[in-house]
């Protein structure tokens, strides 16, 4: 039987947005011979909801529109909704068969996620059991995500490894040698991160669950931005039902939408994109997708970024450029008294790189403006971190006010190892709406960069930038190594605090000084409101400052050994 | 048997303070008679603890620190901390009873909130059963917070209604008509809300509980804020399991540490502060607790506030004056060209009232630096609400430099009416550490303005603040009302749509024109990335910005009718 994979770019809330895309897929799917066509969780409605899920007429308008689609689509569609029924909370996210006007509810999601950056558990109820269904003569099985999530994961995805579900229950219908269960058929929205993505590689979870139900197994998984979080696409066919060696499977592209027709009953081989994390590139790709679907989704098309001549700000532009196009992206340098002469040079050599429109404002004028005010007040005070404060909010002020005036959305451009430790200023370079790097360290901004310019050929990012030490500039000679461990070390030392949960005793266990990580660990318990009040992010790691990451303020910072 | 009730305030992750204060109250407890001692959910630790649970070493040095106090309380006690078992997410939240040098796990919490403000079920597995246990030769039932939650209540709370436990497994310990169960100890840390603190009254939840299981609740509720959560004591002993009318309880102070030796076979009547919520006082003592322990639990002692003349800022700065004392408040004063010469005299009046520190330092000569500097990329552009931001920001800047230079957190003034329609400049009147009227709408702060003048009894708030229109001072002759609908018309609609998840049509139907409707929800749904970025800050409502509320930015904005 052929199958049609949909692997679609929803907005949330955007019912009537997703479901034209839906009867599109269709149309398509079925001119190419298609008799069932599969699409991700809450395709109608897209996914994660957040609180919307309670908003009174918002679930019940998800179904008014699935309903109406379900009477002009030309094939049958399993696809994913939410719906309302009586239980504790009153709703869940639901697989439908669509078909010949009707809209059926196959089954609900049974393993709801809340760990790291989803909360399942808040608005749905669990479902009860798998679904089972018969399309064109044949025995199909449904399922939604988590639910056949039957392998054990990284340590730092800490729930979903030890709750699974007998996937049996569909290996019995293979009983007494005469094969039942056709596919099985999975309908996913799984969070992009370093980590997760790897369990997805062809032998995999993806093809232990097709050998444990016999059958190939039909993913698809959604593409695109959610604000922080990133669906990577990917969706694929997998049977790994036969004989040791003959496993097959076909999987469309990552992080972009992609349709495609399989044969169930003509697969050989491996054919197409693999599921598997593929490093620098993937990243690339994650981010600008990310970019591309926060600025898009918020209705806009232009975005706005200060650029200071350093690695951060540049990796950002050459990053939005290629999600929004150069003719939609500005760069601003506001240089002061302090900043070197490279500093604009080299913004604006990275601005002509990448054919981006650029703007100059000092801020020396406004910081001028803002030590008379406070003259009278901070007489007999000497300078201290007040006055880099300055610097740096009088920036953000700048940046907001050419954003109100010209629009575009400013992007934050600081990245995962200055926002955990606070080496940022809150209201200054932390203005913005997106934060594209904030869940990158500084030696993977590096990377990126050098990675930037090794795939374009050319040099995007400058010479100079990769090289100079990093400096905030917001005293004459200043660097960042003054105030903070060399980067490698402290990524190092932050990799396994935030993202691993290790005590202070097991990093220092790993090779580093106990006093030095006690500093580090104090300064991220610093910043801990900074944190609350950075802007969203894309997640890329394990664990986010943006998305996963929930840690009280006012309260005693434990540092342990 | 005499019972001792410590309502403590604890301090998260402060697990030697806390012990401490354990066992200080034990010893005051058996001083006075006391044979058990009993303390709120996770008294050791605080609560909640967010993702500290995961941090390696948290709960370990929890449970090292609770072995060491069992070893110097002076009689047994019952009290909360969380501890490691094997289980999908491998912690419980966990009742103890401590005595002669033993720590022992009684039960587990089995109903893990999901909703609101908190989120249990991402830290903790479920447990499995009441717990029992004989002190004294006395049968006692433990239980944790809301696992004895029976009683449905508001629309708004969605989960816990609909979800109980069957206390009949204590009332059974009661059959052949000889009492077995002595009395039924639930430790709770209950997140204060308006909407929920009512279903705890004499004749509500508590007292039927009591009746259900034929013994006296003995409740101890924590005390004090946790980032925006206040936990407002109010802990008791309620027996109403005797003939009707002969109901008893006795209860502790709300909003305040309390200690109190109960004697179970010496109550009679009602005794005591109620548990009920009792309007415009408990929400002000709500307020002065929650900055008290924000500030406080931070490592701080001094705010600082930026004064407008207005109402809000007026109202916190008597709210912060109150919690903080007179001589840890600064208030500072930032006026512009356009400010109206009252503005300035109302905001030096309050200051003088209050006898707080008062600055003041004009924005001016910062605009003027913004203009200029702006002055050549901004040929030929008209003013807008750039110009309006840009004063805005300034005072931010300002307000940020004096708190950098003679620290003092910063207080954000702003009310949940302005958050919700997003009528604030993000990183100008929204700077700020901690937000404490953001779930105020307007008309409240009002209310609370008028209260507070005649609590003291003569004029904080000056009369001319209470008196003239609002406006935000950003241009010439501005009001509020240019921009929004009047704010009662305001607060009710946002009260439907944000407290009570009503759909437009709803709210309509309630008696509001529908593009008026309409407007408001559209300026809710363009305010929700501010809402992302803004500071913690007290709850008081079913549902705040600060705690509650999850909406996607990059969505669609559903606005059905």
């Amino acid at each position: 039987m052929k199958i049609g994979l949909a692997q679609i770019n929803t907005k949330v809330g955007d019912f009537s947005g997703n479901a034209a895309k839906i009867k599109s897929a269709c149309t398509e799917l079925a001119n190419s011979g298609a008799e069932l066509a599969v699409f991700p969780e809450c395709a109608i409605s897209g996914y994660p909801l957040g609180d919307l899920v309670f908003c009174g007429g918002f679930v019940e308008e998800a179904q008014r529109v699935l309903a109406v689609l379900a009477e002009s689509v030309s094939i049958p569609a399993v696809l994913g909704c939410p719906r309302k029924v009586d239980g504790a909370i009153g709703y869940r996210n639901t697989a439908y068969l669509i078909n010949e006007g009707s809209a059926f509810p196959i089954c609900d999601k049974m393993l709801l996620p809340n760990y790291g950056a989803v909360n399942d558990t808040r608005y749905f109820d669990s479902g009860n059991e798998f679904g089972v269904v018969k399309i064109n003569g044949k025995i199909f099985g449904i399922s939604i995500c988590e639910d056949i999530w039957t392998v054990p994961a990284s340590p730092s995805s800490r729930l979903y490894a030890d709750r699974k579900l007998p996937l049996d229950y569909f290996s019995s219908l293979n009983n007494g040698g005469k094969r039942g269960l056709y596919a099985l058929i999975n309908l996913s929205a799984s969070v992009f991160s370093t980590a997760n993505d790897v369990v997805r590689k062809r032998g995999g979870l993806l093809c232990q669950v097709s050998k444990k139900v016999s059958a190939p197994l039909i993913w698809c998984n959604a593409v695109g931005g959610a604000d922080g979080l990133v669906f990577a696409g990917g969706s694929g066919v997998f049977d790994c039902s036969g004989a040791p060696g003959a496993e097959k499977s076909k999987c469309l592209k990552k992080f972009e939408e992609d349709i495609e027709v399989v044969d169930l009953d003509g697969m050989s081989g491996y054919d197409g994109d693999s599921a598997d994390f593929s490093g620098d590139g993937d990243l690339v790709k994650a981010i600008v997708l990310s970019i591309r679907d926060f600025v898009g989704k918020c209705g806009m098309k232009t975005a706005l970024i200060g650029l200071s001549g350093g690695i951060d700000s540049a990796l950002v532009a050459a990053l939005a450029c290629k999600a929004l196009g150069a003719e939609n992206v500005t760069g601003v340098s506001m240089p002061s008294e302090i900043s070197s002469s490279h500093s604009i040079e080299d913004a604006k050599e990275l601005a002509e790189n990448l054919g981006m429109k650029f703007y100059m404002v000092p801020i020396s004028e406004l910081v001028k403006g803002a030590n008379s005010a406070l003259s009278k007040i901070f007489e007999g005070c000497s300078p201290d971190v007040t006055e880099e404060n300055i610097q740096s909010r009088a920036r953000g002020l700048l940046l907001m006010a050419v954003s109100n005036k010209f629009g575009g959305l400013v992007l934050t451009t600081g990245n995962k190892s200055e926002c955990a430790v606070g080496y940022c200023t809150l209201y200054g370079d932390t203005c913005g709406a997106f934060a594209p790097i904030s869940d990158l360290y500084k030696t993977e901004v590096y990377r990126l960069s050098r990675y930037i310019n090794t795939e374009a050929g050319r040099v995007i990012i400058p010479q100079n930038t990769i090289d100079k030490p990093p400096s905030a500039e917001l005293r004459p000679g200043q660097k960042d190594e003054d105030s903070l461990p060399p980067y490698d070390t402290l990524d190092a030392i932050l990799r396994m605090y935030v993202d691993e949960f290790k005590s202070a005793s097991e990093i220092a266990a790993a090779g580093y000084d106990s006093k030095l990580v006690e500093e580090v660990l104090k300064m991220v318990a610093r910043a801990e409101y900074k944190h609350s009040q950075y802007p969203v992010g894309t997640k890329l790691s394990p664990v986010s400052f943006a998305c996963d990451r929930h840690i009280p303020i006012a309260a005693k910072r434990v540092i342990l050994f």
